[in-house]
């Protein structure tokens, strides 16, 4: 090679250009690039509080699904209740950006964490999952070190088999030591089924949603009986919120891909209550069309994934994603006039949300095909 | 609740701890954490070196495996010409770092793009893969405009249907332009097979890496014959290295993952001439056990991924991985005597190095079970 490079350092920064500025248009968007289309998504931010309010069941969306503090305010301007976010770093993340109700519906172990927590919770009113009487202890010995307060949800496994408890006996001993424990206070239980907000069939998640609420009400009226006042009763995701509202069952509902509509939830029946708009997209650049039904767009599994299904063309009926590598996209199309072109533009819908939104540091906000914003997603990488 | 905030805006990083320090034990780092064992790391590294230098081919690792300039800077201090990038944002992250020997092992299509690259390549002698006369000559309009030049690798497709010329005639075409054209120079051949690096029988690679091979003699001859040389003929990956450098086509390797080998690597055979060590994990914490055999892990989709297979537990022979959610990873343990216990740390084995290590911003470097070094993953997120 008879390359000669220029002597001395050079930073990235004066190297790069970013890949996009607020002003540009779609077309000056640099790829790959995370888009949010601020109309759909204004929209499903509506039509999911409207859900809410008309059964007078609190919302408090999902903040694992985005990671982005713009958007959390957004749905807590528009009602919610606050958020939920599943790790204790994470939730650091949405307590600087002024959020200051916040559940983490998750379990929380190990000495660093609860620190972390218990500090945490002398700025914002908090909420934790727990499923574990040494968990609990752990817990309320480091609250009150720390001398904050937190409330306490007893997770419940309904169905899910992942975390949670699996007795009422155990779940109603869990919340009389929450009742009595120094730092910790009583307020309800979680009652959350990831797998069933998947189930494709409009009529199967109602079933499962029933049978979900019903297995939760047992535990409520145990709970009662005992003398634990459940104030909070939380679970319910995107694909059976329209049934958990109905429920009687829930206080509180926390879907989270509702804002964005993925490919996956795309994919279900819906009924005709509540519908979404898919909002989020990849922009994405042909880079290579090396046979006529071939082409490969600059998306990989470093700005997407792919375990909940390829991404999904967009505007594009007859072109299919056939793979997803870790730079590449390979798209194939039915017939040759229908192949994208060379330096054309795609979009796609990302399989997944919550983990696309965290392999990205900057949401692409669009109005009218122009960029209006650029939202940090703040909590990108925070699992701790 | 009566949990009472402080008043007054608060910043992540008083509340949040890192999630480990120069000097920590172990014991002391907090969970999920990427963890890289350097004695088996700096053995994977002098095994790969070894090899290229036994064949007299050289070693240009991949530094997409990882996206951090501290492995690239050792792999080019045991003897490595250089690396290669997929992308111009991420390669400019390895410059900044003093690396200024990269091929960026991908085409590079669009105006932004193209202007990068060509202002990057005044800094570091950089090689491209072209497989499209357009692409070239936008390629080559690009670097004039920046005065700089840039040695072109005409990409062929040996079977991999991704990117790549599929015939001679369109290769050496293409190699001809190069020659002529200003801002580029015709260097040769990329012939990557991507999909042939998983085959799991040592036997079954052996005969796709000999085909490939001689698909690859076929073109190099051609541009023998119309008086282009080859003085690059690039290509090979961790999977059949071993056979590529004895083939007497490639005059250089670049696999990446031998330094970490990952789950989907550690599953396939391997023959005697070349075995690597697992030298990357991932570290967690049980946080939950709701029933006698299982256990779940605070490593998710969000720490790590799942398209080439779930993560493999270390060290817990009876205990299998079942489930990756996004931040939940379900253990399954044979007997209950050996399921994990609340709030012990686990590692597991990513299934896929690549995009797990772009979901982490630090990489945790222990020597002897203590934290000798954070190396920042510096080109995470870096895909345009």
């Amino acid at each position: 090679m008879t390359v000669s490079p220029a002597a001395g350092p050079v930073s990235a920064s004066a190297l790069m250009t970013p890949a996009a500025r607020v002003g540009d248009s779609l077309a000056q968007v640099d790829t790959p690039s995370l888009l949010l289309d601020l109309d759909r998504f204004e929209e499903n931010l509506r039509g999911m509080q409207v859900l809410a309010e008309r059964h007078g069941v609190a919302l408090r969306p999902h903040a694992k699904a985005h990671r982005c503090p713009e958007v959390a305010l957004r749905q807590i301007a528009l009602g919610a209740a606050g958020i939920c976010c599943q790790k204790v770093s994470e939730a650091a993340c949405f307590v600087e950006a002024g959020i200051h109700d916040i559940h983490i519906s998750n379990e929380i172990v190990g000495p660093a964490k609860l620190a972390m927590l218990a500090r945490l919770a002398r700025h914002a009113r908090l909420t934790v999952c727990v499923d574990h009487m040494t968990a609990l202890q752990d817990l309320s010995q480091a609250l009150v070190e720390y001398d904050a307060t937190i409330g306490i949800l007893v997770e419940i496994d309904i169905g899910q088999k992942r975390c949670g408890v699996q007795s009422i006996q155990e779940a109603v001993k869990l919340g009389k030591a929450a009742q009595r424990l120094p730092g910790v206070r009583f307020t309800g239980i979680q009652a959350y089924h990831g797998g069933i907000q998947h189930k494709a069939s409009h009529d199967q998640r109602r079933q499962a949603s029933e049978a979900a609420a019903k297995r939760t009400a047992r535990f409520v009226a145990a709970f009662d009986r005992a003398g634990l006042q459940c104030d909070v009763v939380t679970g319910g995701g995107t694909g059976t919120v329209m049934f958990d509202v109905a429920s009687g069952v829930y206080t509180e509902i926390q879907p989270g891909s509702y804002a964005f509509m993925d490919g996956d939830y795309g994919r279900l029946q819906w009924g005709d209550v509540l519908t979404f708009a898919h909002s989020l997209f990849l922009l994405g650049t042909v880079m290579s069309t090396p046979t006529p039904k071939r082409a490969v767009v600059d998306i990989g599994l470093k700005s997407t994934t792919a375990e909940s299904g390829l991404p999904v063309p967009a505007g594009l009926p007859s072109v299919q994603c056939t793979g997803l590598h870790d730079e590449h996209l390979l798209l194939l199309a039915q017939e040759e006039s229908q192949r994208p072109a060379l330096g054309s533009r795609v979009r796609v819908i990302p399989g997944h949300c919550d983990p696309t939104f965290n392999l990205h540091d900057t949401l692409v906000v669009l109005r009218n095909e122009q960029v209006e914003a650029l939202w940090p997603i703040t909590a990108r990488g925070y699992s701790w």
